[in-house]
């Protein structure tokens, strides 16, 4: 007989009994679901393998008793416990499972995830972005990471990451800056603050976004956690964005998981002089990751095509062309019209210029790109159209 | 009856008629040669484009006579005059006349260079790489550009660049402070100093290294020259590097022009906080330029493969993973062999550790994917091994 608590009894025992993401284990509850297998693992009716990793917890208390006593302190502290079964569970982890190999046993989806927060997970992780890097951050990254947690919030998207000092503090203090919602997710208990020097802002998460967790209430953290956790951050959101992270370093091992999982990658430049900032120039060169400069670019990266891009996101180039214009030349181009090619003495009418400044500017126009010849006259360039076309939305007043 | 001298003053007649690049001219001198060419355009028995091109001067002094005064004018100053039918004319700008379309009339291959300097054109253009940028450059920028132009110097590369201030400036004194060669490219006489501040620059590249240009003796610049000028730039080495840019600048002129011409088109990253970054990232966002962060990492992009890089050049990861790695763990990676797999007790004899403190943390060193497990035991992973083998060069004193 298995009713839904037993089976969520078992989840959580299973997850006591064996360090999360294990792959047979996995594969086993898949197929037996996790009554069964919690059977047959204490029974010792499993690999040689799957046996060794369970052993000695077996031989400790009774695992039921346990996952009860876990739910009962979850129940006490606010939280809840998140099961494949429950409505609220994300689809995107179930990517985790199609990336797992022999090679790496930590790599499956959670059996379960203890929650503390107000907001239904599934929705949360359809537009979710993680934003990861150093403990060890520069004030340049905080600021970055600050500023993008707060861009990515404001329009909408959730924050995820690690709760660690640096990147990952900026990053969930800048959502919840945007009145937005940000998910912590801990290698310890969601009620373990670790650092302890994030406890405030870790009840501030658990108030207004998400803390998550594999491991129950009470768990520590333990150095291989970190890692096995990274790869919950890499799949509940739709890509990673690396900011500032040392050559060979978790924020790059987080990157590498969400790139296996058919993730967007993306990594934010800085000073080459920074140790801090070659984990993502490495991501860039070596890895393909996308180099971003803005919470608008990581949208465009990660969003549906259009989604969450509204005008104020275009950049205006046409700005910073005019910025390296001479006046009269910004006069001229403004003169030139879209797509109806006019002779120099018209341009030089709508200018209010002579002809013979026009004649003078135009090759200069002509070779940044900006202006084409044709039959007729002059027009700007499809390329200057497309870039100029802010323009037409909102026209700049005649100079004339 | 044309002889090497006429055909000489044709050129420098015809480049003095018709401003530098001009397609149809170019096309002309390649299929009639520049002394038919010559006679062609001061009769008039050309199209009514390239008459124009040539009509305002032809109406002044004798262009022959010019070009004679040209040439004892630099004579004078100790400068040349290379020209196509010069065995240092470098091949790599007729690359130029691929690219030249009727949209762009200046982009076709310069009729002659005029030089000062000690070296063989074509000799550097063989192993030379562009360093460009913003002349507003922040320090940061400088400082980077100067590094490059060192580092490219000193391992034999020439630096080309556009004597401006700022990025220019910076790149030509490194490669000058490296005892390197170094390429200004003017948008004026070779005898003429622009930017004035850099007077002494230019007289030490002539000394040192190559001042060139497309304009005779004593040729002011004008701006529209600058956009002109760039394609040599574009053209003569290997590739080009934008170190600091505004989003739309001279600089991503001559990197799209690079990009035309097959050249390897590369960026510095720098703050996204900095407006002197915008160029270079767009470079690399939009353009897939290459980001570099060293002058080993350009020659890596633009030189043969391994040609001028030295074990001196290659990145010393090993370093990095260990200053993230646990004292304990460094010492067990240590103690991992490169291929033939050890087991547990092997390898913590090797390490000087317990077999249990082995154990708890390979599956550390697994996640990091340093380390792997086949049937006899722990080894290093390929990547890990391609990344470590340093070790192999320079053994590691034994822990044990």
């Amino acid at each position: 007989m298995t009713g839904p608590d037993e089976t969520r009894l078992a989840r959580v025992a299973l997850a006591r009994l064996v360090e999360p993401g294990h792959r047979e284990l996995g594969a086993l509850v898949r197929a037996s679901g996790p009554v069964e297998a919690l059977d047959r693992v204490r029974a010792g009716a499993v690999s040689a393998g799957l046996h060794a990793a369970a052993r000695t917890r077996i031989e400790g208390a009774d695992p039921i008793e346990q996952a009860a006593d876990d739910l009962a302190r979850c129940d006490r502290l606010g939280g809840r416990l998140i099961t494949p079964e429950d409505e609220e569970w994300p689809s995107t982890l179930e990517a985790l499972a199609d990336i797992s190999t022999t090679d790496e046993p930590h790599v499956y989806p959670p059996l379960c995830l203890w929650a503390r927060g107000p907001h239904r997970l599934a929705t949360v992780a359809e537009r979710a972005v993680a934003v990861v890097g150093a403990r060890a951050a520069t004030t340049y990254g905080g600021h970055v990471a600050s500023e993008l947690g707060y861009g990515l919030a404001d329009r909408g998207w959730a924050v995820l990451s690690g709760g660690a000092y640096g990147i990952d503090g900026a990053a969930h203090r800048g959502a919840l800056s945007a009145d937005g919602v940000t998910v912590a997710v801990l290698a310890c208990g969601v009620d373990t603050a670790y650092p302890v020097g994030h406890a405030n802002l870790f009840e501030r998460i658990a108030e207004e976004g998400l803390v998550l967790s594999e491991w129950p209430p009470g768990a520590t953290p333990q150095r291989h956690r970190f890692l096995v956790r990274n790869r919950v951050i890499a799949a509940l959101g739709g890509g990673t964005v690396v900011v500032e992270a040392a050559s060979r370093s978790g924020a790059r091992m987080t990157a590498r998981r969400a790139h296996e999982l058919g993730r967007v990658v993306m990594a934010v430049p800085g000073p080459i002089t920074s140790a801090m900032s070659v984990g993502p120039h490495e991501l860039v060169r070596d890895f393909g990751a996308r180099l971003v400069v803005s919470s608008a670019q990581v949208i465009e990266e990660v969003g549906a095509l259009g989604e969450g891009i509204d005008a104020e996101d275009v950049p205006v180039r046409s700005q910073s062309w005019r910025d390296e214009l001479e006046p009269r030349a910004a006069r001229i181009l403004d003169a030139v019209p879209m797509r109806r090619a006019k002779p120099v003495e018209r341009i030089a009418a709508d200018a209010g210029l002579p002809a013979r400044d026009v004649r003078r500017t135009l090759p200069t126009l002509m070779l940044l790109g900006l202006v084409e010849e044709v039959v007729s006259g002059y027009r700007l360039t499809a390329s200057a159209r497309v870039e100029l076309s802010t323009r037409e939305a909102a026209p700049v007043p005649e100079l004339r």
